[in-house]
């Protein structure tokens, strides 16, 4: 791959990656996640290649707290699909994570039987630092698996934070894991997440946890009615373990997605995330230029702290602003 | 007023201002309301005087389905704080509402007590067009009212759309109206105001629905114990009419709010809304110069309607907007 003229090696690139060859998808998200200039030169390429073969899986959005049991529920959920013929690819947004040795080994033995399956692709979540630099290589990484053929790509992301909002974001379900528990007992779900979460799913539902896990979908379910949520969040009780109700979850999944297909919404979701994303790129665009620019990072700065100490008003702040950037 | 120096008037005017009298206060939230270029530049060297005289008030966020009996609470609430000897403005975002002389008349006579009260100033929502462009004029007149010296502001929107994030993010606290409801009744509370409530205050609690109401107040408090939310949000009973809680709600938002004062968050919580609100103007800013100038327009809906329809993916749009920014 030469620096000097990407397009001719990024077009093969996404012939090759027509293919659904796993090594292929590995290097080309390598490719899309590397912050060199060049590579994201090549990358973008690469990218208006393959968009007329992306759009055609179902993204679906996992989410759930340390503790949830989620990689035994994703590794459960990735095998029952590939069992029915489909490749599934597992992508992840974790901007806490850092990709040593260590943890590529934790993310391929976590889910054991995905890592091994001929029909899935694991990867772990880029570690370029700010959520929305994770969020945007995950996002491409998610149009290269389309690209390759993968027909789900399961995006997971940690139960803390505001990466839930980020892979909401950007798939089409998104699936809230819960833990059993009863009456006083918190199940896991923070804060924000309810609001956006599709499907709510109660783990752990087996052995003596059982009757637990029920009590707790039941109790969720009264909840959310009371609470007057504005449609009707379906909440089930699985087992990533034992794989009791992962069919049931998937088949909710797969008749949400659907329907969402069918009257419009799924498009109408997909559009809005488009449009979203890209204004979020040119603020961050704009956010970089004053940040590389060491005159305009030090004005911005001062503007930021006169800002934060309440000695300039926003109204007149945001006109310094656009001032620097000639708006 | 002449156009060409503004600054002499508008110091006058905010030293006017500073003395509380409810008819310059009006001027003022008339000058910051208008769209004209020259009264724009009045206005923020207004805001400018007045700054260090602000972020003194409570602010409080107030919002309810229609029904909800919000005119009349806020009424009941505000009397009660003027009956104490405080001083208190009402303020509205309601992107919907066309000031005709007939909703003024509406507006007044459906808080009929604030509205005679020489301790209140009741002002409608401004009008103009998007919920961004009302709730900067609605932030903007809540500074001014802080400037005449009023010690709460209650800004109050309608319980439908995105405007309850908008006051949200304008106030300290944010309190939900919800409506006596019981089991699978909806209790007037749609999905996403939860997450920003700070206090539910169960309206209409009085006559036949007393116990409808107390019977809503705890099952709302057992369904967001159920989901885990990560703070107490405090739910009461109260009725406009009656006045009965009225002054227990605002023991609690008093109290609510000297805490976040005392440990920092009061502080915190500006400084982030500040720089929030900052940002979102840049990017008003920008989106306007997308669209005043006709051959950025035009590129401009190019894209956006390749981005909507599939044809571009939202990391090359950003691209394109960026180049046309010259960002």
């Amino acid at each position: 791959m030469t620096a000097t003229s990407p397009t001719p090696d990024t077009a093969s690139l996404a012939a090759r990656l027509s293919q659904g060859d796993r090594a292929v998808l590995a290097r080309a998200i390598t490719l899309v996640e590397s912050t060199k200039t060049v590579h994201r030169k090549e990358a973008r390429a690469l990218i208006r290649e393959v968009l007329p073969h992306t759009g055609r899986a179902r993204r679906i959005g996992v989410t759930g707290v340390p503790g949830v049991g989620k990689s035994t529920a994703i590794d459960a959920l990735g095998s029952h699909l590939t069992a029915s013929g489909l490749k599934v690819a597992v992508l992840a947004v974790d901007p806490s994570s850092t990709r040593t040795g260590g943890s590529i080994l934790g993310d391929k033995t976590r889910m054991g039987r995905l890592a091994l399956d001929p029909a899935a692709y694991v990867r772990p979540s880029p570690t370029a630092g700010t959520l929305g630099g994770v969020a945007a290589k995950t996002r491409e990484a998610m149009l290269l698996c389309e690209a390759a053929g993968f027909d789900v790509v399961l995006v997971e992301t940690v139960g803390t934070g505001q990466s839930e909002t980020a892979v909401a974001d950007m798939t089409d379900l998104f699936v809230v894991l819960a833990l059993p528990g009863a009456g006083d007992e918190l199940q896991g779900i923070k804060k924000g997440v309810l609001e956006i979460a599709d499907i709510i799913a109660v783990n752990k539902a087996d052995g003596d946890s059982l009757p637990r896990a029920r009590r707790a979908a039941a109790e969720l379910k009264a909840a959310l009615r009371i609470l007057g949520q504005d449609r009707a969040t379906p909440v089930l009780t699985m087992s990533g373990l034992t794989g009791d109700g992962v069919a049931e979850l998937w088949e909710t999944i797969d008749a949400g997605w659907r329907k969402a297909e069918a009257d419009g919404e799924l498009a109408a979701r997909r559009a809005r995330q488009q449009l979203s994303w890209m204004w979020a790129l040119v603020e961050e665009r704009l956010r970089h230029k004053l940040t590389s620019d060491p005159m305009l990072a030090a004005r911005r700065s001062e503007i930021e702290r006169a800002v934060r100490d309440g000695r300039l008003d926003a109204t007149l702040a945001a006109d310094d602003i656009a001032a620097l950037l000639g708006l």
